[in-house]
């Protein structure tokens, strides 16, 4: 997941849409403005997190969640965290996309039926460890009972000459 | 997630508010028509999805998604598919009031960090047992080896007694 990497990009998006200093303010509205066909103004709430050149993530959050939900969604969050809020909001609506379904829940239960199997994996593969330590400190005792054996078989010997 | 249980229960909702047979047909309203105020139609697209029983599921969804968008988005599945959709939207609203910056995804990056731990761990553990295996095989060549040197011995005591 690139999340924060994209959010980063979204709120760089509108400066870079800036003209040169100087020049005529006329700014790009944003994804949301844009595909809304209003007026992006100086305060829209989504310009900071969709970029023009990202039309499809606004796209996505406006086609599962809706604008209005979204802007809702965003405001309740403190401010340094919208970003981290707008980007997942496009990724949960991009898996809603591919799995009208199931959605997120579809990924989380594939996830938490993974996270079962390896479980029982590394339980499988432990017990086995546990054998092979039990077999080596039985091998182990064995080979030390005939070392002691035998040593003793060679000092009786060693008196009896 | 019991997400199977609840869809059929939602199914039930409606019928199991009719009335004894041959009693008025007057039917309560679900969650969804009570919420929004307006008449619960025979067709409502709500109505076998959110029963009148547990209202804070389609408020949740009705919070996240907005009520026209749950209703779309119901009707652009498979009708068989209907009940698991809506749990999956119930689901994944709840998650997002929980946890309004993160939501799904911030569940799905968690399970996706626990399946690499578990990954790396069992790939230690099963380096751990080749080492076992490696040392149990050499210990039997070694073993074998002596018991042919040991046996080799006898013998030549033997000729020469």
């Amino acid at each position: 997941m690139t999340g924060e990497i994209d959010a980063s990009a979204a709120v760089m998006g509108r400066r870079n849409m800036l003209g040169p200093p100087g020049s005529l303010n006329t700014i790009t509205p944003c994804a949301a403005c844009k595909l809304l066909r209003r007026r992006c103004a100086e305060e829209c709430p989504f310009s900071p997190y969709f970029s023009p050149h990202e039309p499809h993530k606004f796209a996505a959050v406006h086609k599962v969640f809706g604008a209005s939900n979204v802007s809702k969604m965003l405001m309740e969050v403190p401010e340094p965290q919208r970003a981290d809020a707008a980007n997942s909001l496009v990724f949960e609506a991009n898996v809603r996309l591919r799995d009208p379904v199931y959605g997120c829940m579809g990924a989380i239960s594939a996830l938490q039926q993974q996270v079962q199997t390896l479980q029982a994996e590394l339980n499988a593969v432990r017990a086995e460890i546990l054998r092979y330590k039990y077999r080596e400190a039985a091998n182990t005792i064995i080979a030390s009972t005939n070392a002691a054996h035998s040593s003793a078989n060679s000092d009786s010997n060693g008196l009896e000459e």
